[in-house]
């Protein structure tokens, strides 16, 4: 990232709708001055520069220098201080043809404009003072989200739920420092002996974050989701249980990219856990080098993996496959699934579970360990609760409950108040960090270039 | 499709921007009484129904039972006679997420409205008089267009230039029809003989028509694009050539997708013929039941491809691989490329395209016949020409040629004007129902089923 990639006072563009062919596309535009900009691009430049805002105004893009029609629109008109990013914006409402948005895009480069980078629109809302930091993190989320529990947690968040309980948790703590600067104004005149520490908030604000902290894994866990890795012979049957996962809450999310030869990737989700769901070319052939360079992948989608499915053939397992799924069959995140128990008497190794992926018997009983392996025996959350995916959210915590026990530990040995509201000062520098008031460019960049184009 | 799919009564709703993930999803909603029951789920809903034509309304989709948030959005209100449809309509622009746009979904089909079928937006466009038919089919060509150029063709449809020569054309058989009436009219009481036969207006119309059945080979060609299949033997280097080829023109298109294990499908632009890429798994191998599924998908893609690239390895090629591709090597659809020049110095094979895949030698060569192959020796056509892709332009067109043709015909041999006049009544219908003034119901849905959801 350049140093000056964030940079708010350039017109910057983007597409903030999916690549891809659809019946819309939408172009956001924002900047001081971009709706004068686009004028020489718009077959009705006076009814754009007096449109008001929240209006749109319909028209044709037009090439400036040719004078040629490039698409028919609909212009969205925000003015400085009204939309998303709280600057002069526009959204532009095309034909959903990536060929007529490159065309566009070539235009508004001409006109002084320059892509956006990523996260750029949300930084800019921010910056502007539209939304704190655990808000402009939930817009991303929101959009990440692919299990609609997950997009109720997130909006929770856009909505201010977590940016209100870090302010309380701050207020309790500034109360505390407020509390031991009084001591420390009057300690050399009046006050001797024991001093009055407040205790008791700074217990009640550590619990506070104990618990938001309690809910980082399982808020990462639907946030983010797993990677669930189907690994064994190509003839053990993983294709069907495969499938089988499939079709669990398919209507959510059902894309299937193969992205290589080597494995197909898939997404599902299962009780509301986002799953991104790998489908290996089998560990066991190792022919020529295209091969050797698949098994390297999958080998890195094991590593990778927080769960993986080992399937053994329960009519083919033998001495001869178990030595080679040996290191597998002890991963802590492995589930040993014996399938074709349809058509084996075989009695299934111990600790496997038995499962007829052609027949769905077992399946069941195997969805529910998976759910309960990859949610490590919390609950699943509710809709409302609030809860953290962010792990720089996570560390920001972190920092204000070590701060805190350490204000705590200092205090119970008597040391000088002056030095013990030093850490309490570092606690709330952590908490100011969460929501984005004390962060400094360096850590914002870095936390918006994390971000999606175009939004 | 079911009898009243395209009934004009209901409300309809439908993802407009691609299914993904993305900064922002646009879902239309059209249909009269559609804003006023969509208040129920919306938090401001006497902002919505006070909002004039062409603004934009923010606020939150809320669960109307539970009465919880569901995302974020901006909503554009169409009132009746002024939007895309032309009935009163909006468009909902909300978060990215798929999560949460099949969340608003659950409670569009809560409040009675129906998922659009394909093509129904446009289709209650056509059906209010807002465009003809060829501008209609040239909405769904403008989103399906893969390169500039087949979006400028299409776009240049939608402004109605293709309208507008149909229109003259049939001016030209109206006034004709005219002659020959006023003839039938006084055939009886004054003239006599040879009548006065309107040839020259008809052969003009019969050479306009002529002219832009000429322009369907190409405009296909550039509008739907043409299907390149590499074949030959895993190690001849046909990767290399496919990442060649994804090279040219790579900013329009880029998406890969690996559909199945069997073959890697990607998009590409060559001088403006948008390309679809297939590079099979190869001919060869018949190991297990699942190859030969392989098999009969590379086979079946041979079959619809426009265009085969058989590679040979320069190094190895012998009498058996002879025998291997020898069908393919007499298919007037191949191009036998003889790769790895750079490594062999033994004479191509005669009529190949010798290539360095490689090191990129010979490429320049390959690429340009592969156009030339693909055009047939047509012209590249101009971004302002008027050509045709729809076939089913392409058959009304034939429709009313033959009609004119028959009635010159008929008019040599002297038959009766009124015999006459029945064929070229016949070219006018045809070319009516070009522009969709007389289609029936039933070839509209049809025709309009063909479009994607959502337009």
């Amino acid at each position: 990232m350049k140093g000056n990639s964030y940079d708010t006072e350039d017109m910057i563009f983007a597409l903030a709708t999916p690549w891809g062919t659809g019946a819309l596309a939408v172009i956001r535009v924002s900047g001081g001055g971009c709706i004068q900009a686009l004028q020489p691009l718009f077959s009705r430049p006076k009814a754009l520069s007096r449109a008001a805002s929240h209006t749109l105004v319909h028209g044709q893009i037009k090439d400036n220098e040719s004078g040629e029609p490039v698409d028919d629109v609909l212009i969205s008109v925000f003015k400085e201080g009204r939309g998303f990013t709280k600057e002069e914006s526009v959204e532009i409402s095309c034909h959903g043809s990536m060929a007529g948005v490159e065309a566009i895009f070539k235009l508004l480069k001409r006109i002084g404009m320059r892509p956006a980078s990523p996260g750029e629109f949300t930084f800019r809302a921010f910056m502007h003072g539209s939304m704190d930091l655990t808000q402009a993190e939930a817009v991303m989320e929101i959009v990440a989200s692919e299990s609609q529990l997950a997009h109720s947690l997130a909006l929770g968040r856009l909505e201010g739920n977590l940016h209100a309980l870090i302010e309380e948790i701050k207020q309790i703590v500034l109360q505390a420092v407020a509390v031991i600067e009084v001591q420390l104004d009057y300690a050399e005149d009046e006050i001797s002996g024991d001093v009055d520490f407040p205790y008791a908030p700074l217990e009640h604000a550590q619990a506070r974050i104990e618990t938001l902290l309690a809910t980082y894994s399982v808020g990462k866990l639907y946030g983010e989701g797993a990677r669930v890795v189907l690994a064994g012979s190509t003839n053990a049957g993983k294709s069907t249980l495969f499938n089988l996962l499939l079709r669990e809450e398919r209507s959510i999310v059902s894309d299937v990219h193969g992205t290589t030869r080597d494995f197909i990737e898939s997404k599902t989700v299962l009780d509301g856990i986002p799953i991104r769901l790998y489908d290996t070319a089998g560990l066991r052939d190792s022919i020529d080098t295209i091969e050797q360079e698949g098994i390297r992948r999958t080998k890195r989608l094991l590593d990778e993996a927080d769960l993986i499915l080992l399937m053994l053939d329960g009519t083919e397992h033998d001495e001869e496959s178990a030595a080679r799924y040996g290191a597998l069959l002890e991963d802590p995140r492995c589930i040993v699934v014996w399938n074709k128990t349809d058509l084996t008497v075989r009695p299934p190794l111990p600790g496997s579970f038995p499962l007829s992926a052609k027949k769905g018997e077992g399946f069941p009983r195997l969805r529910d360990e998976m759910v309960r392996r990859l949610r490590k025996d919390a609950k699943r959350p509710g809709e409302h609760d609030i809860v953290i995916e962010s792990s720089r959210q996570r560390d920001e915590l972190h920092r204000a409950q070590e701060a805190i026990d350490q204000a705590i530990d200092l205090a119970h040995q008597n040391v000088p108040l002056d030095i013990v509201a030093v850490e309490l000062g570092e606690a709330l520098d952590a908490l100011g960090s969460l929501t984005g008031e004390v962060a400094s460019s360096d850590i914002l960049e870095q936390i918006f270039s994390g971000f999606c184009v175009g939004k």
